[in-house]
């Protein structure tokens, strides 16, 4: 069970933390994994943006989580929870774009038991014109196998000090589609359902079935937000998909095509009852005309945390922000 | 005079902007900075740490801006307005480190007139243990010289096409004593004083009678906060400096020495009249003990406009975000 004592989220006892050997073997590591997604990417002609920060408004889609508003100069803006409209705004003129963005969502409490949930938290993010979904679940599976291989040249010593033995996943990564994922954990006994997102526990469930990274995809359009592309071919499925790592790790990555099509927007928001006056630019925008694209975000402390062998994702980052908990 | 209209920050607008071949250029331009900077300081033996977006506290010492304050889980909580007090933090534990941090300052509107200021910004903060201020002073200039070979080499084209002839500075910098630069200043018929920062409109005089970058160090104590440290030999004199870019863009730098000693600094928050309270967590630390240090922070989008030769910081980021202008 979860030890709350153990966090150490107090800013002063974090200071005494981030002085042991474990914790800076970790932020060892990270910085490697920063540098190695970079550098794959830039070598795959991405350009590199600056995320915003704040905005009028951001990603509708996070599940349980809020959003924190703030007052800017007189007008009701949000902290970023992901930057997902802002890069179909860019992609149209650089083509291949990635940004280390910040997101700042308040889980609940509650979400503090997976130890994979944090309320700040930053994801490489990118997105790439004219692309297939499957197209970017190739980058994205080989991006992941350049950051395991680069960890385990660079970090020797120090996965052996976490105790860490870390394996180059296989490409390409097994492709489970939504629909056969709820039937494998249906006849585990779990309670999921056809047409929603796979709860935590289930997919901790699914994630210890493998040993390495795979891919949920072609998900129901009744789970995700609006920007999700729906299948022209296949109604109501979605050309979306999710990285999941093995041994119980759960939750990689989150991404797929974008609805880029003013019209299908339009319907979609109006299906979730989603407000269109908060969306007043990104409307005009797909009005004007984007390029079609695909992408995704993968979370970097969770990345961190798999490759760490890390079972508190609060170890996977210097200055935690914990669901619920606010340190001093 | 500042044209509003052209400003374009209305998100639509933005859009198209984005997808011109100018802002392209920018963006592009930007990119080369992100990496020769990362690819520079790790060569140095930096690790890249990731900052944090909010916190109980942050810098105190902004100039006339505003910090915004969120409700994060019932507490008071602030979007970081400079990560300083966090590296202190990590320095101890790493030795040298760096960061690509996110800042949010409510700079009042008056501020847009400079051209220079945006609400919404990066750093690229860096903090190195037991480093003295001509050492970090040292690696600053190094770091610009290497950035700006790195664009002139790789940025040929778009550098030509914003009509943009840049030069490689010559090392060392010139490196100007507060006091000089206030006499020099006097001199010209500006209202500048010994005891304090110099203001923007001055900053930008002196900044035009160079060719190139040059330092102003040893300000006074009243200038600045309580984390910049005092000459022990030299009451009243921080270890502190400045860089300011050539031709008129002003400031890029600004770094020094930090005050570690915890009756020091709290000498030094009573007398500027800071609460205290604000600091637990920082303040407990200080008294187990940090390492001395010496870092800066370089705004990553006035570097952007100094090497892209931009009048208007705006042109400098995909999303800016203006003082007193909250766009749609």
């Amino acid at each position: 069970m979860l030890d709350l004592s153990e966090i150490k989220t107090n800013l002063f006892e974090r200071f005494k933390y981030i002085k042991m050997p474990r914790m800076r073997n970790i932020l060892i590591i990270q910085d490697e994994i920063l540098s190695s997604l970079r550098d794959f990417l830039r070598g795959e002609g991405f350009v590199e943006i600056l995320a915003p920060i704040i905005g009028p408004v951001t990603d509708p889609g996070i599940r349980g989580a809020k959003q924190v508003s703030i007052d800017f100069y007189g007008h009701h803006f949000k902290i970023m929870s992901s930057m997902i409209l802002y890069k179909q705004m860019v992609v149209s003129s650089l083509g291949k774009i990635f940004s280390l963005s910040p997101n700042v969502r308040l889980e609940p409490q509650e979400s503090l038991a997976t130890m994979r949930h944090l309320s700040e938290f930053r994801q490489l993010d990118l997105e790439i014109a004219e692309a297939s979904y499957m197209e970017a679940m190739d980058l994205g599976e080989r991006m992941l196998a350049y950051v395991v291989r680069r960890v385990k040249k660079n970090c020797r010593e120090e996965l052996t000090s976490l105790k860490r033995s870390l394996k180059v996943p296989n490409l390409p990564f097994k492709k489970i589609p939504h629909k056969e994922a709820v039937d494998l954990l249906l006849s585990k006994g779990y309670n999921v359902k056809y047409g929603e997102e796979i709860p935590w526990d289930a997919e901790v469930a699914l994630s210890s079935m493998f040993d390495d990274p795979f891919w949920i995809y072609d998900f129901p359009l009744t789970a995700r937000g609006f920007y999700d592309r729906e299948d022209p071919d296949r109604p109501g499925i979605l050309r979306d998909f999710d990285l999941i790592y093995p041994e119980g790790y759960g939750e990689a990555i989150s991404g797929g095509e974008r609805e880029y099509l003013f019209g299908k927007v339009i319907g979609r928001m109006r299906s979730r009852g989603d407000d269109l006056r908060d969306y007043g630019w990104y409307l005009e925008m797909l009005k004007e005309g984007v390029s079609p694209s695909a992408g995704f975000g993968i979370g970097v402390e969770r990345l961190t945390r798999y490759l760490c062998g890390l079972e508190k994702i609060w170890e996977a980052v210097p200055f935690p922000k914990l669901p619920g908990i606010a340190s001093p």
